[in-house]
């Protein structure tokens, strides 16, 4: 396995086995990997020739009051992990490798990019499919794989590949979720760390109130707000959670829905004292 | 020479040739083909194994009361001159193939598309950036060719590929002019059409005043205010054409300056009638 902090020894690399046709997969990220991550580069290294794992975390997708500064680092754990999952590449660049002195270019989602995390975030999703752009620029993938976990991130990043016609396939891999104990359910995230144990716990709750949401549906329930009201209660009466948002929207257009119709993204947002997590579940409504 | 509408046709074409280890040359136009654009296609036949013409008008680039609509489309024209130059491919594509139904992303590049010609139409950059960086990632140029007579798009496009790091070499080519007649030294543009026989003389002014304007700096005139002025009355006085504006700025920044000093860029742009010519020159300043 190779470590490339360059853009310009990375590039040859890439080129030449372009060049022999191996198709290139590539997961990006912005380290503190977890099983979540494990489960992208499995897929990416089983799907491809050569595997391309990407670690930065981008300055221009926090605001000034989030948590830049202090998103885990963790680049031992995470070179240990790529080496045991055989990853040809790690991608590991500076803050002045990808944004040099006098950087001035962004791209920018319309529509898709305003509502959900995208409301409480301003300017996050443009500094994501600004980074991401660059991200396919420098390494030309054949195939890129998403988490299903950032549900606006995946639409958004699928919109500006198909707009900006980047000749890379985007697949969006299942959340991982942690599978036994008090926590069960709950997302995989590397936030997950700012989490207390007593946090961990209820923040589980998340993902039970969305499999509630679903069954609800599944028994005939279609009222938006019907929906919202029960995901609401089931986190604001059994945890410490500060609900942000919560909302259901066309898994396509992310449009705000009054009825469920076709496919639903029911998404939330939730603030345990230092950790802003989210969740979603996608529901096909008949 | 192929015509190619479609970027599902164009895309296997290309990476063949990139298999067999061809450079992609790549010159993008909006057609209405004349001596300039043959410079460049000339330079790129030269310096690559295969080349490709872009022919299309794209609508995001003109604000809502310019001269989208009746902007010159010549194909035949146009075809005649690619195949007597030996242009390989030419590009073709239609308005739906660039911008489908529900097409969303832009690309900005900050600051450098505010003056200048960004003053004055607003959007504009942001069109030009977005459709280039579309081409760019169709074509997957080794070198793309810009003309000079264009100044702050060749910066603005040169940032934006540097900073998106597209993998494509940028090469600006002098802007070629008039060279007997009445309108000696009129810079050529798709737009000289709208003009009248007498206009096209008055014109040849714009290149009469940039050339004085070097001289005064030749002569060891070293304030901004007093080159535009004497561009201005240049202008004014010789003919009925309206100024919008004449800028003496950096020209790796674009950023205005009061004392010449470096690499000076001295563009200005003055209306005729129907017309809206831009012409400038590049003076280096010890």
């Amino acid at each position: 396995m190779k470590i490339v902090t360059s853009i310009k020894t990375l590039r040859p690399i890439l080129t030449r086995a372009k060049l022999q046709k191996k198709t290139i997969g590539f997961v990006p990220t912005m380290g503190a990997l977890h099983e979540g991550h494990a489960e992208l580069l499995k897929r990416c290294k089983k799907e491809n020739n050569l595997s391309v794992l990407s670690i930065f975390v981008n300055p221009t997708q926090f605001g000034p009051h989030e948590d830049f500064r202090k998103y885990p680092r963790e680049k031992t754990k995470d070179v240990l992990l790529a080496k045991k999952l055989n990853i040809d590449i790690i991608f590991y660049p500076s803050e002045e490798e990808i944004y040099p002195s006098g950087y001035l270019t962004y791209v920018k989602v319309e529509r898709l990019t305003q509502n959900l995390c995208g409301r409480f975030r301003p300017g996050h999703f443009q500094g994501v499919a600004t980074v991401v752009a660059k991200l396919m620029n420098i390494v030309s993938p054949d195939t890129m794989y998403l988490g299903q976990k950032d549900a606006q991130q995946c639409v958004i990043i699928k919109q500006m590949a198909r707009d900006l016609n980047f000749p890379t396939a985007i697949k969006v891999v299942p959340t991982v979720r942690e599978t036994k104990g008090d926590s069960k359910g709950l997302a995989l995230s590397s936030r997950n760390k700012y989490l207390s144990q007593q946090e961990r716990k209820e923040a589980a709750a998340l993902y039970r109130a969305l499999c509630l949401a679903k069954e609800k549906i599944r028994q005939g329930v279609r009222k938006a707000s019907s929906i919202i009201k029960l995901i609401k209660s089931c986190i604001s009466e059994g945890t410490s959670g500060q609900i942000q948002y919560i909302e259901c929207v066309d898994a396509d257009s992310l449009q705000p829905l009054k009825t469920l119709r076709g496919k639903v993204l029911i998404a939330l947002a939730v603030w345990f004292r230092k950790a802003r997590l989210i969740d979603n579940i996608i529901v096909t409504v008949k």
